[in-house]
């Protein structure tokens, strides 16, 4: 620990109820038969919650897209090689990318965030946050020190103060070729899950592949010894630069009191280990879909989140973030726009 | 049988799966693992295929929400009074229902139509497109006669060529106190499903009241007993004007190559009497959500369709499918604005 994650775990507090209950009430005077839009109202009661405020705004959202690469890779884990990751960085900042035109279209601003990937290309518009060339193998060793883990943690909670001015909503996405093994190992770590149930094809693996992957990390767990109680232990043997620092910046952004809306599967990895040191984390959380990799569901379940969409996406970089914004916004239009019983002259005796 | 109606069902075809395809390929040189956003490539080829074009688009899409009273109201099977509809049906004139305000967000364009409300508020903006003052009880017979049935469907073929130039997409939506009675009631009978099944509490109704819709249904079902070979028959037996009025315009949509988005229980159960009639507008339908009305998941698996969003949603008006309008701009903005492998200089071996 150090001081820096001491006072951003200190400062995350559960959700403001009274702020929500409030939320409920108004929505309960609009033109509609109570609780009739489920999900959505569900949901602008927790952004109020969570920004402590009975009128919740969006502002501009930021979508922050952390990357970097793992020595994993190397172990065949992947459908493509590790080159591809600053390729896509490059096409994250040049607007071409899934999760670009998704951000785009909801309005977002889009950072792009170089956490450590092995071989930059010189880009602009990619803000450098390098914890390294990408982690070790997690088959020969930790994927990093324990230094480097808190390390990528904090330079998490400093995105948060940096780019969180005005926004009322963060999205975590992340790329980094061989990331969802180490979603996967975390998925085991943190969630009690076997490697059997948490790895699945990711990019798109063949059999061989998958099986492979599993056996990559079993050993890994088995080298390792991650032990759930220290999660910041459990980063270091087995996550990811870009994993860390997407933890930290969830743990600054609830600190801010700014929602946190989670992309895929090692996104919410990611903040797995961000909700094992502290879990009031949980209330400042919004799944934004439930991707086809089985883990997803564990880390889910076991993050208590109930994801607004489940279009089988598996692509990650934030983009299934980006996709489920709009329904965010939506929640807080209704609240905002949408006229009451008595303000429309309609008979409320229904209710 | 009209002259009107044989010519909108002899519109109707199968989408072009050579769009679809031609869609599905453009899709795999965009940079992310082939297929892996999912249910959203789906939705892209779908809207190909139904507009038979490789190029397709949303171009300003139009909110139907088609309204009308119900002589079953009377009956007790709402937690809501008829006079509700006309009152609602001011709301959405005047911008403040749950569905102007998300057909707005959308950039979608609101129609709001007098299909038969028992006594309509002078509101400016409606279009009058009245069969009646309500529908007649279907506890003490049809709900409307055979000729009205016919009219209704002709007026909602006729809607389609009035409203959809330039619309790349037609969301339906409907407003009448007592049609999720009428909605149970046609799934029941076109559905297979038992009145303990099709009902459920609509905008609130109570223990007593729910047990009450199930007589009701089960007593209109074994006084007029609709035959499933017998579409229009069904609609005028046990449906309703609104009803009738959205089946003919997602015929008319079809047979113009106009997807057709579809909301809640009472819109699908509608879209049930239409595809009825033409089996292959299945094809041309996209659900926009499941509801939490237990007869909805009857419905859109009769239809063989799968929800594009599952958040409890049980307002109707079309409120679910301005919600999920921008996931289908998403999925065409994927297509048209992504960059491909080739153009972004992404290494494309893992495919």
């Amino acid at each position: 620990m150090s001081d820096v994650l001491e006072a951003a775990l200190a400062a995350i507090a559960e959700p403001d109820a009274a702020a929500g209950q409030e939320v409920q009430r108004r929505l309960d005077e609009k033109t509609k038969p109570r609780g009739s839009l489920g999900g959505l109202e569900r949901l602008a009661v927790q952004i109020a919650g969570i920004q402590r405020t009975a009128d919740p705004s969006l502002g501009r959202p930021v979508v922050v897209v952390c990357a970097a690469d793992h020595g994993v890779a190397a172990e065949g884990v992947s459908a493509y090689p590790s080159s591809v990751t600053a390729q896509m960085v490059a096409n994250y900042a040049a607007g071409g990318a899934a999760v670009s035109v998704l951000a785009r279209r909801a309005g977002a601003r889009l950072v792009v965030v170089d956490c450590g990937v092995a071989e930059p290309l010189p880009v602009p518009g990619v803000l450098d946050r390098r914890l390294g060339a990408g982690t070790a193998s997690m088959l020969r060793g930790p994927a990093m020190s324990r230094e480097l883990a808190v390390a990528a943690l904090e330079t998490g909670i400093g995105l948060a103060s940096e780019l969180l001015d005005g926004a009322g909503c963060v999205a975590l996405g992340e790329m980094g070729i061989g990331n969802s093994t180490a979603a996967a190992a975390l998925c085991c770590a943190l969630a009690g899950a076997t490697p059997e149930e948490a790895c699945g094809r990711g990019t798109g693996l063949d059999d061989e592949g998958l099986a492979r992957k599993r056996d990559v990390v079993t050993r890994s767990l088995a080298l390792n010894h991650p032990a759930p109680d220290d999660p910041v232990g459990v980063l270091a043997a087995v996550g990811g630069f870009e994993l860390g620092v997407l933890a930290g910046l969830a743990l600054g952004a609830a600190g801010r009191h700014v929602p946190v809306l989670v992309d895929g599967y090692p996104a919410s990895s990611a903040v797995l280990v961000a909700a094992a040191l502290a879990p009031a984390l949980r209330g400042s959380l919004i799944a934004a879909h439930r991707s086809s990799e089985p883990g997803h569901r564990i880390v889910l379940e076991k993050l208590g989140l109930h994801p607004l969409l489940d279009l089988e996406l598996r692509l990650g970089e934030g983009s299934g973030a980006a996709l489920a914004l709009p329904l965010l916004g939506a929640a807080l239009s209704i609240l905002d726009e949408m006229a009451t019983f008595a303000s429309a002259g309609v008979d409320d005796s229904g209710r």
